[in-house]
């Protein structure tokens, strides 16, 4: 199974273009820290997640890579999902979506999504990528909790 | 739509522990080129994508982050699809995966795959992706041949 | 590849509780005639669709068939994309659902969704059906026009 | 969630082409009677399942519905899981396809696949729904184990 949501949970970032969001500790999450920052703020349906796009993010065709947004969207999941976990870990089980449009470096990319549902140990998200009007990515995701 | 086959196809890797091993011209896809090196070799069913994994590619819980092994999943749907696609270039259109086991650093990070068809315009792959004899992730993807 | 839109196009339902919703013509799709109806009514986003749950679409447990809520899915993937589709006839290409709640006999069963995209050959869709104010699937689906 | 498997479990078959083959006992899923019988044959991953297409399982395009098809897969799911699951009842969590070709009445339609992990709550499954040689249908499935 894929993400954790850090033990230390979400830190407020002091400075930058992103300075009030949140992102998961420095160092706390290396791959994030490699290909982000990926930042967040709001709770529950109204999360915005956003990332930089840089040059590093780009595939052979001068795109987003696909990786890269499913990484922004496996992050997403977690912020999305961060309120219903209430503190609790959490993996993802499954996750799914459809590339609608390519993505450039010209705007920061955002993601918005909802909790479809939450039992006690699963929750279902969803959710869209999108840069400027132009969506790039649909996803949605299953995450399981993790038992204490 | 998301990944996009370089110009200039597969080179082959000349030393290092993939030596003979193929990857996207260096700088090609610059993604690629930070969180990888992906590479593979062979060709049809036969194809083994590799990664060794880095600390780099770990989340907040020390495991491979699910964002490293869909984008490695989604480097192997065109390495796959490689042969069928006989050098046109396409995008990812949809991509599904279920995360299976966690992934560490101890061994190399290998996919393995199928095309189950490919008609005039779409290539459909599915594929697992392993480390030793775990399964980490089962993937999918629908890759859509672009226009000349 | 999956369904298909009829030749002849939706008709209006002339009585019955469905009075002046659309379905297809009868005989036109034997699968759902069998285990529907299934109806909609509105265009684009405005689109709902709708099936009174009968004993026959339940499962082993008394809820309501995965596999009847994912056939209604995809009739409502043709309903959602009809105007999108503009006559084209199309057929199912992916599919994805996520289970979210058990459904049963107590109400009408309803989908309603949205067309992410549309380009000259696939139309991506993804909606929710629900039973009152329960959310009982999430689903998305690629369509591919067909030729002419 | 969705399916579930029947309380009696499995019954086999006492005559006609199936004879010897298992399914889920009479009246046990009035969905799968009605569109059925789906039946099965073999334990883990030698575990095949057929049935025999009729005109009511077409669409509007004369080929097999697609949920027709996904619901045979959903069937197909318990019953590749059946072994794993040891008398456990499960329902189906997300769901996963690929339409790969058109199916027809000209011969029985079966499904195959494998348990790819199981977990103490969960299990992963993936299949592939063929009619003779050809693929119809590439699926994949997460079950969740239902408390005592």
């Amino acid at each position: 199974m894929a993400e954790n949501v850090g033990n230390a949970g979400p830190v407020v970032i002091s400075e930058g273009p992103f300075r009030g969001w949140m992102t998961w500790g420095a160092g706390e999450d290396p791959f994030e820290t490699a290909i982000g920052p990926f930042c967040f703020r709001g709770s529950g349906s109204a999360v915005t997640c956003a990332f930089e796009p840089k040059r590093t993010h780009l595939n052979g065709g001068g795109t987003i890579h696909g990786g890269a947004l499913m990484s922004f969207a496996d992050f997403a999941l977690f912020a999305i999902a961060h309120e219903a976990l209430a503190g609790a870990k959490a993996v993802t089980v499954a996750f799914h979506c459809e590339f609608l449009s390519p993505g450039g470096l010209d705007e920061t990319i955002e993601a918005k999504g909802e909790v479809l549902r939450a039992t006690r140990s699963l929750i279902f998200v969803r959710g869209i990528v999108t840069q400027e009007a132009r969506a790039l990515l649909a996803f949605s995701g299953t995450l399981k909790k993790m038992a204490g």
